[in-house]
């Protein structure tokens, strides 16, 4: 399938819709608060990625760039993307939308992070997503998955 | 309700007991795993604490102290705990145990902070929790609760 990703742009349309998704939380109500105070303006950018089935999202993720200094998962140490709310609407499920949201986000050729809250280890295992050897100070009760592009591997500590 | 909360030892035991827990994951299956390998001893320290009844483990969390050079939550900076996996087993909830968990928790009288999985707002609230300022680049897709105890606020960025 051929789906086209956009970035989504914080506006009351845009987060109206996030209200149909599971995952609607903090993050989206501190946008929506924001947007009403005025603190950030009208179409502004988010870190959401998503795909529109005519003019319905149906298929969202964030995606955010972590610098350098922070980064405790790669070797050699670099920037890499942090993925979380990949979350696709039920009834559009299974049809690739998910698939391509993670592709799109490879596309940037960093190493991607993810903390995945529902059991899909499949899923990501197909898209070529592995998991990392547990280090409680650093992952606490995180389940971490991430992807390598060539090159890099796993920080040993 | 006066339950006997309990630091939790890593032993096959216990790790069998975590399967009955709904967020077993990346944590428990390397927990067994340096078991199975003899890096870690039996009855080594583990970061659960619980609550048995009789001889069954009903109520579990683990906590983590975090140091102070890490601490983005709080004023002054400080270490604090980090509490995640706070599950009673379904046949025990209602009955205080997982209130016990989070008092014995305050009991260290270091500021908390927790990222709860499931919608359970109210439940931390009346425990004195509440929601954070949220900053993208801190909490990502997390939905932090802190804890307060006298003396210390939340940090501002």
């Amino acid at each position: 399938m051929n789906y086209k990703v956009e970035k989504l742009k914080v506006n009351y349309k845009t987060l109206e819709e996030f209200k149909k998704f599971k995952e609607y939380g903090l993050q989206e109500l501190s946008m929506l608060e924001d947007l009403e105070a005025n603190i950030i303006e009208n179409d502004s950018e988010s870190p959401f990625y998503g795909i529109y089935f005519g003019d319905k999202l149906v298929a969202r993720m964030s995606l955010y760039q972590i610098d350098a200094k922070f980064d405790r998962y790669f070797e050699p140490s670099q920037d890499y993307l942090e993925l979380w709310k990949l979350e696709v609407l039920p009834d559009y499920q299974k049809k690739g939308y998910g698939q391509a949201l993670v592709e799109f986000a490879k596309g940037f050729g960093l190493p991607i992070k993810t903390n995945p809250r529902v059991k899909s280890k499949s899923f990501w295992e197909k898209l070529g997503f592995s998991s990392v050897q547990y280090d409680m100070e650093r992952d606490l009760g995180e389940n971490p998955l991430v992807w390598f592009p060539a090159g890099v591997k796993e920080q040993t500590h």
